[in-house]
């Protein structure tokens, strides 16, 4: 006997063994669920809702682990519930393991395709002694007969006309953008557009089909620029010392963009080289600092107060004087910026999440090294940025590590045991963003640590001072970590210290001062706050339990919190297939009041508080 | 005593002894008159025209040299007139030499500036807390409050705004085209201008106040295409053969351009750094073919019959797209093409002429390697190209030579002697086409080369067959000459051969061919013809009497002639100057009907007929 399982909206189905739980059926169909307790049920994490199908009753800890709402609604714990015939299943994407996710994030967003780049194919007439006319004037003739009309005609795609239309036997395709046109190409091809989201620590690029809005491929990249610095202050220094640096900053993230742009043509089989690409159109987001290294805009006046961008417009810019190879007559269109920390990746946030329309009170943030923040109140927009820092990132955390096989995603202490779960189910090799706020939670919450943030006694916790550390992992259970061959080495143990609290305290504090400063100019308490959307590869995969815990995120029910992944590569891919997306950013832009969150009064009072410990910090006003 | 003279339009004036003549006046006033018999009335080139002030009555030779009309309107030649009192005297250019008539070129056409580029002086507010506009944002604002909106600001221009703004003490030069700032330079800056007429010989360069129109500075230089081939045949052969060839021909023009611009502002002091440039506009004129090499567009399709240009229409390219060394946001304006053989500077010269608001019948060539023709018969206009070659520029001619110092421009046989006037009164080197026409004009009325161009028995002709030749100046008039250190040379004479004959007639053959045609298009014989226009180096500086004796042009009055000089670079001129004729320029391209000379029925017939020497070779219907 068997049951059919469809797990959506991740996509995977199939016949599982009656009586299996899940989580048991999950595993089986390839769906990683997070899962720390071993399937006993007692974490908590591995919540599906039931779409259809008829599933067992609710356990007696289900109604212990689940609210109400999540009850009322479908919710269950995948390890307590047997399906009892075919059921439909989501998965929401708290559930799965940090691998997993990252697909969803290829999910498209409903919006129809109006591309900014349109194509036609072209049929033209044979010249002859009667019929004379330059290859321009046959092919514009025959396109403004035959589809539309075009004013100009780009100087690569013009180089293009003449070989194209005889190479097509008098066939060709035309790609039209505002009516110029940027590309001629062989009549068989579909013109594509690549989206890019340009962070300061990971690039992701996006190729769509322009006419279906469809994601073909994607791939992601480190950004090298880190070599000179992890966080924009660094890099800004580094490109305003000379024109060289700057193009230097320039190149090595031209030439990532060239290389993702090559890769994810070789993935769907489209036209890689640069003179004859298939892409015809391109959005590039990042932040302030991230746009203007990229297009080698002078930084000098970013990098010191008062921080103003050399530019805020949204751009459109010739593929070709950026040295992006694509269709050399495309453009780069590049959103609006704000301000100086707060560019045009919070603007394309904002239009991913769509908050501009919403009624109510929405808070969206989008956590980084700088956490941009955002407040709607009834169509008000408020935005500023916060310095977070990198710890959140893994960087100044002991034993921090990026999100890669190993990193512990998420963890929960136990009496005296620490249950873990790594990426990939890999041996642990330290933490990643979501267990670092795990592991600061755990210990708030089991009194490890105060709300000042010192680290008391617990009897995994060792040394004393600036060297007192809690052990997630001990040597003993790292066995499967081999010796270096030449021997000096030890196996070290995994450890959360106090110097780790203090970083997280600034950067939560950071946070939280942020969201408290924008409540405060708009008069609102945070219970106001209908609505709070996280983005961001971290913001992705965080607990929100766990930000709540320690007073990062106010303490709201736990329903009114949206993780939406990666907004700022959605809202590039959305700008990229829809011109009306594009004037709403730059709607969007202009309706978005900024805060310098240095100017605001009584800024470090609020700082200070901020850094405390606990959910909360900031009562609601009686 | 003495008398104040105003020789125009060279503007040359001053005061000369009472009692001399005006060719001596015009010596000691720096203008050097055309004049092969030295002073002695006889050869009737010095012609001058009489606008201001008394002079001597005309002499018995004057009579004859001048024609009733001539007379009338107070022509005069300079060597028999004496002033009797202060005088305006106008000297025509045909009868300047050589050097002095290139000065001349330099002389406005009368049209009002309404240049393609405007420029402002854009004072903005300084930045505080209380106004953190992005840097664009604020020139933005500031350029729409003080004098214009624009919409969009390239991104070099870009580039260019947080340094100039700084710099400046928040004043800036803004320079706008078409609601796109194209270039952001110090206040105190004058955005320029330069026009180019690329010709397949020589390149010519002006640097223009865009605002005043006047022209500043002009620069010529060879073409050093040339390496690859005299005529644009063998240069398409040359640059079809491979991108790289293409690559080469382009960056042979682009170079030549960069340093004519360089020159051009060096000699006003202008800024030549090119991301800081004061040109800020280009437009360049060429034939077809060195309008797409100098584009590096597809020249297959122009190599082979039928001749299509691949890009007829008129184009904007930004300067970096071609490598022109000027602002870098800014672009170089095309004129149209009309056809494989009749480009952008055939346009250049009708805008130039204005022959499309002329009323009658009018007639214009632009003689080169190829020679250009327009007939406009009451506003109908209709353009041919012919294969005139290059004898006329020196190529192929056995003495030929350009027309440089030494090089004989004028010449005229008296008895069994032979005048001659050389550029800068150096000794004979050779001939330059004027010469070259010259010559062969003197030799067929003197009888010595027939109708059928062989060439007979006179004192000075010698050797036989096609070693038959006429001595123009003999090794003895060449004392001046050194001989070689090593010996084994010979002072050489200079002759003018039979197959210099053959070369001519066909050259001739083919322009007359042209004009004839163009008249039975129109249904009309030469002496319809109200107006001849002559542009073009070579067609400046001819003698249109000899035109007519051998039968090259149609044989009308002489005051139905016009030599206008660089005819294309002028229309290079106005069109950058000017929005309104850059939409003329326009409407002529559409306008001029293009014949194919080759597909003419007859047409073998005709140029049989035309390269027979004499006037009347195509006498008018009775």
């Amino acid at each position: 006997m068997t049951v059919y399982i469809d797990f959506e909206p991740v996509g995977r189905r199939g016949q599982c063994p009656a009586g299996a739980s899940l989580l048991d059926c999950a595993r089986q169909l390839g769906v990683d669920l997070v899962n720390l307790c071993g399937g006993t049920g007692s974490c908590g994490r591995c919540k599906v809702q039931i779409l259809a199908g008829q599933v067992s009753e609710p356990a007696a800890n289900e109604a212990k682990l689940l609210n109400p709402q999540e009850l009322a609604t479908g919710y269950r714990l995948a390890c307590r519930t047997i399906p009892l015939g075919d059921c439909k299943v989501r998965v929401p994407p708290e559930s799965l393991t940090t691998p997993q996710r990252t697909q969803v994030e290829g999910i498209e967003t409903p919006v129809s395709p109006e591309p900014p780049v349109t194509s036609f194919t072209v049929k033209l007439t044979v010249p002859s002694l009667d019929d004379l006319r330059a290859d321009d004037e046959r092919l514009l003739a025959a396109l403004a007969d035959q589809h539309v009309a075009a004013a100009t005609i780009d100087l690569e795609a013009q180089r293009q006309i003449s070989p194209q239309m005889r190479e097509g036997d008098w066939s060709v395709r035309v790609a039209v953008r505002e009516h110029e046109i940027v590309a001629v190409l062989p009549a068989s091809r579909r013109p594509l557009g690549l989206a890019i989201d340009l962070g300061t620590t990971k690039i992701a690029g996006y190729l769509m089909d322009l006419e279906t809005g469809r994601t073909l491929a994607s791939r992601g990249m480190m950004n090298l620029q880190i070599a000179y610095g992890e966080d924009v202050i660094a890099r800004l220094a580094f490109a305003k010392g000379s024109p060289t640096h700057a193009a230097q900053m320039q190149d090595l993230v031209v030439g990532a963009l060239n290389e993702i742009a090559a890769e994810l043509c070789a993935a769907v089989g489209a036209e890689p080289a640069a003179s004859t690409s298939d892409i015809v159109e391109a959005v590039v987001v990042g932040n302030t600092a991230m746009h203007h290294l990229f297009l080698r805009l002078p930084v000098d006046q970013l990098a010191h107060a008062p921080y103003l961008p050399a530019v805020s417009s949204a751009l459109n810019v010739k593929a070709r004087d950026v040295g992006l190879r694509i269709a050399p007559g495309g453009y780069v269109h590049l959103l609006p910026n704000l301000a100086g920390y707060v560019g045009a990746d919070h603007v394309a946030m904002l239009l991913a999440t769509g908050m501009n329309h919403a009624t109510g009170v929405v808070l969206a943030l989008d956590i980084g090294t700088n956490t941009e923040v955002c407040l709607a109140n009834h169509g008000r927009l408020t935005s500023l940025s916060c310095a977070s820092g990198p710890a959140f990132e893994g960087a100044h955390i002991r034993h921090g590590m990026r999100a890669a096989n190993g990193a512990i995603e998420h963890l929960r202490i136990v009496d005296n045991r620490v249950e873990i779960q790594t990426i990939g189910g890999a041996p642990p090799a330290g933490l990643c963003g979501s267990g670092i706020l795990d592991a600061l939670a755990q210990l708030y919450q089991h009194g490890v640590v105060d709300a000042r943030g010192r680290m008391g006694d617990h009897p995994r916790v060792r040394g004393d001072g600036a060297g007192r550390e809690f052990v997630l992992v001990t040597e003993g259970e790292r066995l499967d970590v081999p010796l270096s061959p030449g021997g000096g080495n030890e196996r070290s143990a995994i450890t959360f210290t106090q110097g780790d609290v203090r970083e997280l305290q600034l950067a939560k504090g950071a946070m939280r001062t942020g969201i408290q400063v924008l409540l405060e100019i708009h008069n609102l308490s945070a219970a106001h706050i209908d609505q709070v959307i996280i983005a961001g590869a971290f913001g992705t995969y965080i607990d929100v339990q766990s930000a709540i815990a320690i007073g990062m995120l106010p303490p709201l029910p736990l329903d009114r919190f949206r993780q939406v992944g990666n907004a700022a590569g959605m809202g590039a891919k959305l700008a990229l297939i829809s011109r009306s997306k594009r004037t709403e950013a730059q709607a969007l832009a202009e309706q978005v009041g900024y805060v310098e969150l240095a100017a605001i009064p009584g800024f470090s009072r609020t700082f200070a508080q901020a850094m405390y410990l606990g959910p909360d910090l900031f009562p609601n006003p009686a």
